[in-house]
Formats: C-alpha cells, sequence, structure tokens
C-alpha cells in the first residue's frame, strides 16, 4: 500500500483523461498517484473525428488520438489500464473493482475518484439489430470496425438511421466513399434540435446531395440473410442495405454511478455541481455521463460533446489537484456540416423554448456568407429567437453553405452574455466584403426581430 | 416653398443614404421631404470593395452600388442630387448652399439636417504626389481610375504607400493582376493597429506572397518622368513605380461642420451622442465624418468603416423619423485578407491599452482553425489582452489563414459584453473538426492567459 493520496479515474477519454492531466499539472507524482482504467484499447482519441475516418478525409485512427495510454503513463505519471472495466465503486470503503483483460479482478483504493464514464448509445430492441453490417459509431473502435467493412465488404448501399449531427455526418462519410446514402429519420425533419423550419433545409440540401431521406419513418425492423443486414424496413417501406449504421443519439452512462449510491439527476446524468462535485465528498464526475447546467433553461440537460467534456475534466482536475476552478454551464451549441452545408444551433429552439416557460418571438432570414458582389457569397439562413418581454436572446440556428456555421459563436457568446436582439444588432463584429456583408447576417436578423418586437 | 417637413442630408454614400432611408421607412413622402446632396457621382456603394474592383476579383464598378440615386427617387422618394457639393451651411437660418454640376449655387431651408460628408485620404505634400498614376483610392471614382489605368497603361510595378489595411489590400489587388509589388512604410511592421509583434507575421507572410516589404522607411518623394510617376524614394532606397497607390489612411471631413459651427471633438471628428446628435438641435451627423464612444477606452475615437456608417446612419434616421435609437459604441473591430492571409483586431492593442491607462498581461498563441488532423488545418495565431486587476478582456488580434479572421467576432461579442478572460475561456462555442479543435483557438489563448494571471 502506497500512503501518497490517490485519485482514481474510471474512463480513459476526453473528460477522464483532462481531469488526471489537470491533476497532475498540479499536483507532481509525489505528490498523488493517478491510476485511470479504460475498458477499451484507446485514450483521449477524438470521437467526433469518426464520421472523417470512414470517410477517409483522416487517414489513420492514430490520428484520431490526442495522446496513447503510453503518452500518459511516461510524461504524465498516469498509470492507465486500458481493457480494464471498473465493475464496482464502494464509496463507504472508497474503492473500486476493475475487472482487467483477462477477466481477473483487482480491488483498488482511492481518495478521490473521477467518474468520466461517457455516455451509452441508443440501440433499440429492433429485429435484426444484432446482425452483421449493423454498427454504431461511439467509439475509435466503432470507426474502425465500419471503415473496416467498407474497405472489405465493398458495400453499395448504406442506410443511416437517426437524421441528427452523427447521422449526417455518417450520410456525408458513405457519400463521399461512393455508396448510395439512404436516411431514415422518425422525426418529420432531420436535426431534431433545429427548428423543424430549418431542418427543412436541411433535408432539402441533403435531397440535392443525392441522399435519399426518409422523414417520419422511424425503422421498424432490420432484415438479415445468413446473420448479414439487407435492408431496413419502416411502416412506409423497406430500404436495401448492405450497411446500416445507427446514429439514434446517447444517453448518459450512469448505472456505475447509480449503483454505488451516487445521486442521478432528471436526465440520467450524474448531478453535479460547478465544481463537478458528485453527491459523495471526492467523487467527481465529468464528460457525457453527468448533466449541466443549461444557462438559459436554468435546467440540468445531458449533453454529450467533447467540448464540455474536456472543459468538465479540467475542472474537476483543478479541484482535484487543490486549484480553484468553475464550469459556467452550457447553451447546447452544436456545429455541424454535411457535404458543404453548415449546420449549427445554440441556446434554445422554440420547442424548447416553450417547455421553459418562455414567451417569444422568432425571425428567420436569408442573407449571404460574403457581400453579396464578392465571389463565394453563399446563402446563410439565421434564426434567432428572443424573449418578448426583455428582448434577451434564447436562442439561435444557421443552415447555410461555406463559412455560415461559426458565425454560431457570435450568438453563443451573445446569449452567454445575456444580450438582447438590440445589443447583437449592435455589436461591433468584423467586417470585410470577403467576410461579411456591411452587416452581418446575425446582425441582420436581430435588426428585424428588434424591429418587430 | 413647402411646407412639409424638410430633411437634408450631406453625402450619399453609406452613413447619408441609411439615415435617409431609414427616415423615410418611418415618415412617409407625405410628412417629410428628403433631400440628399452628393458632390460625387455615386451613392451608397461599397468603399471597402473597391480593392476588388481592381483585382477584378469584382468584374464592375455597378457591382459595388447597393442602391443608385434613381433607386433612391423612385423607391425611397429621397430626392438625391449628384455632382452637387454643399459648400455653406446657415445653422441661425436652417439652410445649407449647395453648388451645382455647373458651378451655379442654390440655398436649400432644412428642419433637419445631417451631415455625413465622410473622410478625407490623408495625402502629405511629397514632391511629385500630383504626377500621373499616382492614386487615392477612397472614393468609387478612385477604384475606377486605379483599374482603368492598369487596364490601359499597363503598368508592370506598382509601390503602395501605407501597410494598413487598404494598402495590404491593394498589394493583394496588384499581385493578382500580376504587377510586381512593393510595400513602403513609416513604421517598423505592417498593419499598425496590431501589435508589432503581430504586424512582423502579416510582414513574414507578405514577404512569402512575393511583395517586397520595405518597413521603417517613409516615402519622402515620388520621382516623375514626363509628369508620370516613375519610383518611389525613401530614405533608404528608390523604389521603380509605374503605379503608385496611397494608402496612408484617413481623416473626419469635418470642415463644413466645423465651419457651420458646430462642436468638433479632440479627435478631429464630429461631436455627437449616442443618438447622433451633434451640438446643435435638429443637427444630427453619422459616419466617417464623426467620433465615436470606443467602449473599452471609453474616448472618443474616429473610425472609418462601412460598419459604423450603416449603423450611426440608421441611428440618426430612426431619430429623425421620431423613432428612438441609440448607436452603442465601438470597439475598432476590424478584419482584412491578404492572399489568403486573415487579419483581424477587436478592442485595444498594447499602445492603445497603455495610452488609455490600463495594467494589463497578454498572451500570444498559435493554433489550428480545424482539428489538427482534419484536412485544411491551417495556423491560426491569436493574442488576447486583459486587465491585470479585473481580468477583464481589453483587446484581441488574429493573424492567421483561411477561417481564422472570423473568429474575431467572438472576441468582439466578449468585449462588448464585459467579459474576462475566464468567462471566454469558458464560452460554449461551436465545435465539430471541420470548424475548430476541441478547445477553440480563442479560448486556448484565454485559458492560457487565465493560467498566468
Amino acid at each position: 500500500m502506497n500512503a501518497r493520496p490517490r485519485l482514481i479515474v474510471i474512463g480513459g477519454d476526453a473528460a477522464g483523461m483532462s481531469a488526471a492531466s489537470q491533476a497532475r499539472r498540479l499536483r507532481g507524482p509525489e505528490e498523488l498517484d493517478i491510476l485511470a482504467f479504460e475498458r477499451g484499447r484507446h485514450t483521449s482519441y477524438s470521437a467526433c473525428g469518426i464520421p472523417y475516418l470512414v470517410a477517409k478525409t483522416v487517414s489513420s485512427a492514430e490520428d484520431l488520438v490526442a495522446r496513447d495510454p503510453e503518452t500518459f503513463r511516461r510524461d504524465h505519471a498516469v498509470d492507465v489500464r486500458t481493457g480494464t472495466e471498473v465493475v464496482g465503486v464502494d464509496l463507504d470503503r472508497r474503492t473500486v473493482t476493475a475487472r482487467g483483460p483477462g477477466g481477473e479482478e483487482t480491488e483498488e483504493r482511492f481518495d478521490d475518484l473521477v467518474f468520466a464514464t461517457g455516455a451509452v448509445p441508443v440501440r433499440p430492441p429492433l429485429p435484426g439489430i444484432d446482425a452483421r453490417g449493423v454498427f454504431g459509431v461511439q467509439t475509435l473502435a466503432d470507426g474502425i470496425a465500419v471503415r473496416s467493412y467498407v474497405d472489405e465488404e465493398r458495400p453499395s448501399c448504406a442506410v443511416v438511421v437517426g437524421g441528427g449531427y452523427i447521422g449526417l455526418e455518417m450520410a456525408e462519410a458513405f457519400v463521399e466513399r461512393g455508396l448510395r446514402v439512404r436516411l431514415v429519420e422518425a422525426a418529420a425533419e432531420p436535426m431534431g434540435t433545429l427548428d423543424p423550419d430549418m431542418g427543412a433545409l436541411v433535408r432539402t440540401a441533403l435531397t440535392g446531395m443525392g441522399v435519399e431521406v426518409h422523414m417520419g419513418e422511424p425503422a421498424t425492423a432490420l432484415r438479415t440473410e445468413g446473420g448479414r443486414v439487407r435492408a431496413v424496413a419502416t411502416e412506409k417501406g423497406e430500404y436495401p442495405a448492405d450497411i446500416v449504421v445507427l446514429g439514434l443519439g446517447v444517453r448518459p452512462n450512469s448505472a456505475l454511478a447509480r449503483a454505488a449510491g451516487l445521486e442521478i439527476g432528471p436526465t440520467g446524468g450524474i448531478a453535479v455541481d460547478a465544481r463537478m462535485r458528485t453527491s459523495a465528498e471526492g467523487v467527481w464526475a465529468a464528460g457525457d455521463c453527468v448533466e449541466s447546467f443549461h444557462r438559459i433553461s436554468r435546467r440540468p440537460v445531458s449533453i454529450a460533446l467533447g467540448t464540455h467534456a474536456n472543459k468538465q475534466g479540467r475542472v474537476a482536475g483543478t479541484n482535484i489537484g487543490g486549484g480553484y476552478a468553475r464550469f459556467g454551464g452550457v447553451l447546447g451549441t452544436a456545429i455541424s456540416k454535411v457535404c458543404g452545408l453548415e449546420v449549427a444551433r445554440t441556446g434554445l429552439n422554440e420547442a424548447e423554448a416553450r417547455a421553459a416557460g418562455f414567451a417569444f418571438e422568432t425571425e428567420t432570414l436569408a442573407s449571404t456568407t460574403r457581400a453579396g458582389y464578392y465571389p463565394g457569397a453563399a446563402t446563410v439562413t439565421t434564426k434567432i429567437l428572443a424573449e418578448r418581454r426583455t428582448r434577451r436572446l434564447l436562442g439561435a440556428q444557421i443552415v447555410g453553405w461555406e463559412n455560415a456555421g461559426k458565425r454560431i459563436d457570435t450568438l453563443a457568446a451573445a446569449l452567454w452574455g445575456g444580450m438582447t436582439v438590440e445589443d447583437l444588432a449592435g455589436l461591433d463584429l468584423g467586417y470585410a466584403p470577403p467576410f461579411s456583408p456591411v452587416w452581418d447576417p446575425v446582425q441582420i436578423t436581430a435588426r428585424k426581430l428588434a424591429e418587430r418586437m
């Protein structure tokens, strides 16, 4: 037994390894032992990069790994144990039970503990879901498997089930790989985190890219032949598929924390405060497994995203290391790209704003990404929601072509700062013809909304 | 004589015509006469587009004209008189004296008056400055003249005098037109609104683009031959030039307002309040001729830029039309591009922060515009200044390649909202591999600065 304080991290991806690195930065190996368990083979990889690995936009899986286990061991003195799953946590005895690659179990004591157990993909009990050729795309191992399957089995048609971010990115990947692509989604429009009017723009663009879009059609079964997927069935039709990717979203992986007796919030994520403390002393959580404070709705939300995981892990690590840090909450900002179309959102959409009890107005406006006369000026449609009485911004959505999407950051900063539509319309943003019309698209939209309110 | 109230606008470009249009929107032709004098031929054109007209990125001068005089007359019932210069204003009698194209003078009464007289280019009394082949690039007529000269005289080498935004954009234009380009600038680095360390990045990039950069060399004379420019002389050398463009900045064109007895501020711009009212009742001013409140230094500044002109004109027009609007001030945000290099800034640079009496820290950090593994990830260097005690952001600068520059908007929004470096580091910005590393470059820089403070 070692007398040094010991930090155990459960989960070796963005949140867990950010916590480990940051704790190490503040407390050297002579002050703190750090042990990290990862049930997979990889640490600290970019899960968001998986579609680009499949598309071969990114050449190898190693490119997605920010730091491998060996680097953590060597440069950060973090004892990373891959292929090892934590199967039990005893908060009273302050121990975890870990099951190694060979099935052997060991018990390890901790002083501080970080849950960074990530998310589990939604996987409905559809007939045929376990057939060959059906993939999730959550882990790097998944991504490698999909890519190998495309390389080796040479599928000619793909069905993507689920029209959210990952679904769209996988659709793009298959288009790039030359497959015929169909998208099957239960909702009326793709990108359910956008309002349907903005989602419709995405659907139209997808169709223009040659993706066959089936909206309002939940998948009901996967047809198989000799254990291999052959089609995706909905109530309206059957779509041939040599490969199927499930992109139905994820939920917080909080089972272990729940079993240990930690408080789980209403969204199913581990409840944490702004310092990433759970309900138990010296036990922290970060990343996709927690729920976060939404700055506009002021409610807890679970949003699986690498940026939050990194920031939250860092906050936990700083506090564990004796520093002081707080996580400021989230706005639900997200951005994606599918074959040149850029899609972004921040804050609340209409349904979310209604659910949060806001009375609001919206404005949707099409403008251009550059001065209209400048070559490459492309359409960008911006939608803004603002509260009726206070005129404060509640949310925004952007759908447009090259250079459209990152404008969401201006809106995110404005939302973060509690600005009104007039504040946004008045901001001193960068203007030159290659970058923007003289009134930036987000500001024209804000101005129009202000005029009406 | 007409009994209807009458608005006279002096200057038919962005600020003046925004004021006219907005006043018209609020008060119809039966309620308000609007008369606008423009001494040139064009109204409401994009002066910022001139370099692209010269480069032939934009095909014709008409493309830069948002609305021509005829459109204003027909659709907005604004009596636009081009080729007509206002030569005197009598505030007591509430009249202006205008000199028409034929030299004839008329006197016109007003109830409300808007000064939108723009800026005058700095034009030092250098020997040879009036030679053929020497151009300013302030008005659309200037742009047309430069383009014609390149088309017809086929100059092979150009010297751009002045390394600010317009100088760089003209250097780019000449590179695109196939000329050999030299840039001559008095300061040690180009882009004087950046700090020298960031300006040095621009200089290096310019050199890489084949532009011969002569810094620390004020032009002392223009050599001529038969009335035509042949070279630009500095204390260090003489540089052959078939064409010379002067990009030495501008100052507010406030002579007419001064002569009329209006209060002129310390920067030489017309003093206005947030509603764009001058020191005289019913007399307004907007655009390059005024001085604006700088939100960080809290001092008046004169910044000639189309965005401010548009917003200020609109504010004046709203107030004249019986509405209520205020201009929120400026941050000095600016963005430009030279052969793929993007340069942007907002708030105060080091010299400005010192002059404003701030104690501050800075951080400069190189990152990438996309996830490092994503194709097209390019270098972006971000510099951030923050006040020492409050940790509030004071300013930021960006120099980088494709997709670098517009990130200045995030910083501008953060500055506008009075955020600290920690606020900025915590923002929920859009992340996906094609758009950003998992920590956006502006946030990594903010985080590093926060760690040090």
